[in-house]
């Protein structure tokens, strides 16, 4: 049926959309969200449908993804015909029936949300099911080379090529900021692609931000790497596995994450890396609860490294509270630097080195902790992260001091004197977001007291810093409310660790940010 | 924080969207998806983020949802911020756990589906989530009055006010057409509303249309009802139960029904009925396939009832073949009228009569089944039928050879003698469709032989109607290739019904029409 072209001067955000009246629908025999195929000058293109109701008869209304593919001008006649349901949204059905895809089911799915042949709803329908149903390893396998194949990938020459990488849910792991310089020190290439928070008050890319620039494209990253062996920069950009990026705004308002495993495996993939350490934060507060899910997760993550011809190993990390003291962009840029300088927190020194260590032992190097280290104390990895900082464009001279921080500032004391008994991850999150992090860079939290730490009364228990007033002040108020540190002189002094629901709970938060 | 608005001269299809350029969203604290509030002038409008690479920063697009709401103008400075989670999304979040949800999480849910306030990927995650657990009766009873309060509700007076209704899925099933008036000529109010077809070749809507006007005013239709005790009419741009059209809508590309019990119920409950009989078409052929799931279902439909003050009764009824012979807006309308004159099928006879006297006696009626024969067979119906046509502003006199018909015909006939088998209701569909129906409501399909009856070689099987050659010859060419009434001398001498993958199938449709 011949319809005339309306090009909308306006882009439907990548997708393929076509708008009909309701009228010129049914004479086409078309419904809302069927596929339809306009032809222009022997040229075809796919679309989804929508119907609207003040449109005019026997017009189409183009989208600029449409038009420009086309080279249609408005009052132009196009051929349009109501295509058949395509192969990818059969197998989205197939899932909701709770059938297992096979590698080129997958396949079909992958490239048709990236190519924007599949509309959102069929997409959240696709990962909700998936949820649900969970995947098996070869959903899994077949899933992260479709999601490879759909994007660019990188080629840094000659293997071994590590990388790192946490699963996430920890405040204040700013630990990548010491194991790429430790790794790249000792001559091994590490192209660390990293994540900005979502939900989090700090990503790596946040942080690294701090002191350069992160935002590189696919040939200033090589040029970095080839300079210093390594790089910390901000994966969001790049087009490596694309399909992953279009999963993820889809599942961030849902808060679902059943792409955890292909998700990180495909963009490890695709960058090119043998060998990956994988840190699995374990604990109360993190994503992972106990070390029986972690073992689970664990096993799931080295599997499909063997499938996809990955060497992966897991570390099952402490969770249980912020790594080191400080949470928030600057702060912990701040606080890594410092400890690379030979001054920063143990569990940090410890968490850091340990990674760096197993990498080495996965390429063969015996003693690999001891290797890390060394590189650290004998100040090669410091001096390795300068060359990466001025390889990336920043100021390789920069002192901690010098990385602008919160002048805004407030303190809140402890109410009486005791250990630390436990402290809530997800309230330290919220106040330093409500102190501006991620966003104002300079803001957070300093914790103060770690775990079975003694405390005296009065002692301060956390430092918040803001750049502007009235988020201290919202922050202060908020971390009064919350008690993220609870004290006890001993611990079978308090058994009781809250109530319910006389306390007042901080909203959960969905954390999805890799 | 304040941005400057741009009114965007365009509508979202009734969606509340607000566009950010991703440096402002940060700026917010917002991502793509999240909700924020706008005000202007002490109004407040909650909307749905949506981020756009190439908009101008600083400034806030407005689709006309929003801003005729706000009654604002272009360049007008509007405050934004970061709204809460809302709680309908809570508790979507709640069911993609698998957790049951209660009446009032229902209500949320569906009052923010009619207010827009949720998105269509999260509407296609709760449905989809819906569909995998299924419901419990709670859920059901929950829904289905969250779906009734959130749109219109017709009343009638007195009761008892009765209603029929068909779960659908087999071709040809007019018999709608002959128990409305059939009940509302025994002087019982019948307020009928159907819908138009969406994936088959007639709604009952789009039969009666060929008859006399069936989109109705809830004015004009009390009006009718008030005249002549019944309607036909359709129901789909009423008010009623709106909330079921935003599911269809997402359900129809994704072939999934989870809300058939409530979307069914609430229907009727909106129009005020009190006594329902509802058709489960059970068989091959049909929706449900078997008697089990037929029992099952229709123990759903009378619990609910109960739980919803419903009297229910369910029909199961034979659903291997298509009702009467005639398949198509017009051929049925035709069928219909005849077999109200006295001249109709039997089977299609003793569905109505079945029905309405289901319906008598539900009522307290004894000898429904013989009183509703008498009214048919008296001429009562005919004249009743005529009485609606006319109220609704049709032709009262209208004959059944002046319903215009599809000029262009073709046959099908034996290959062989033998005893009709088995026949294909889907394949009968797909032709009749091929051959322009619904939309060319002269189009459709005579099938001319029904399961059992004796045929010889050449003997015509179907004949099919069509109003433009072109869709004829394809109706033709898909019949002599699909072969939908199967011919055996006797059964025992053709066991293989078919082979796989050697015979052409015909996609399988997904019914999904109310």
């Amino acid at each position: 049926m011949e319809l005339i072209a309306e090009v909308l001067k306006i882009t439907a955000g990548g997708r393929r959309i076509a708008i009909l009246c309701e009228e010129t629908a049914r004479s086409l025999g078309v419904h809302s969200s069927d596929r339809i195929c306009i032809t222009y000058c022997e040229q075809q293109v796919i679309a989804i449908a929508n119907l609207a109701t003040h449109f005019p008869k026997n017009r189409i209304g183009l989208y600029e993804e449409i038009s420009e593919t086309l080279g249609l001008k408005t009052d132009e006649i196009v051929d349009v015909h109501l295509a058949h349901l395509p192969e990818s949204l059969r197998n989205v059905r197939a899932k909701l029936r709770g059938e297992r895809l096979r590698e080129h089911d997958m396949v079909t799915i992958v490239k048709d949300v990236v190519e924007r042949h599949l509309s959102e709803v069929e997409i959240a329908a696709f990962l909700t099911a998936l949820n649900i149903y969970g995947l098996n390893m070869g959903e899994n396998e077949a899933l992260s080379r479709a999601m490879v194949e759909t994007g660019d990938t990188l080629d840094f020459g000659e293997a071994p090529i590590l990388d790192k990488h946490s699963i996430g849910g920890i405040p204040g792991d700013k630990t990548s900021l010491l194991v790429v310089p430790i790794v790249a020190a000792a001559g091994f290439t590490i192209p660390k692609t990293s994540s900005r928070a979502v939900t989090s008050p700090a990503g790596t890319a946040d942080r690294f931000e701090t002191l350069c620039p992160v935002d590189l494209s696919i040939s200033e990253i090589k040029a970095v790497v080839d300079k210093t062996n390594g790089c910390l920069v901000w994966g969001g950009a790049l087009d490596l596995a694309p399909a992953d990026d279009l999963f993820i705004q889809i599942e961030y308002p849902l808060g679902i994450d059943p792409l955890l495993l292909p998700s990180i495996m495909s963009k490890k993939k695709a960058i090119g890396a043998t060998h990956v350490a994988i840190d699995i934060p374990t604990g109360n507060g993190a994503k992972i609860k106990n070390m029986t899910e972690a073992y689970a997760l664990a096993s799931d993550f080295v599997d499909l490294g063997l499938r996809l011809n990955l060497k992966i190993q897991c570390a099952l990390s402490f969770g249980e509270q912020p790594i080191g003291y400080a949470v928030g962009p600057a702060l912990e840029a701040q606080e890594a630097l410092k400890t690379l300088m030979g001054a920063g927190p143990a569990d940090l020194k410890e968490k850091a080195v340990g990674l760096a260590g197993m990498l080495f032992e996965m390429v063969g190097v015996e003693g690999g902790r001891k290797k890390a280290e060394h590189i650290l104390e004998s100040g090669r990895a410091e001096k390795k992260l300068r060359e990466i900082i001025e390889a990336q464009g920043g100021d390789p001279h920069i002192k901690p001091d010098e990385i602008p921080v919160g002048t805004k500032k407030a303190e809140m004391t402890a109410n009486q004197a005791g250990r630390v008994l436990w402290m809530s991850t997800e309230n330290i999150v919220n106040i330093a977001k409500a102190a501006g992090a991620p966003r104002a860079k300079g803001a957070g939290v300093m914790v103060k007291a770690k775990l079975g730490e003694a405390v005296k009364k009065d002692t301060v228990l956390i430092e918040i810093f803001a750049e502007r007033s009235n988020k201290l002040e919202t922050a202060l108020e908020l971390a009064k409310k919350l008690q993220p540190i609870v004290l006890s002189k001993k611990p079978e002094d308090q058994m009781l660790l809250d109530r319910v629901p006389k306390k007042v709970a901080s909203e959960k938060p969905f954390i999805l940010e890799r």
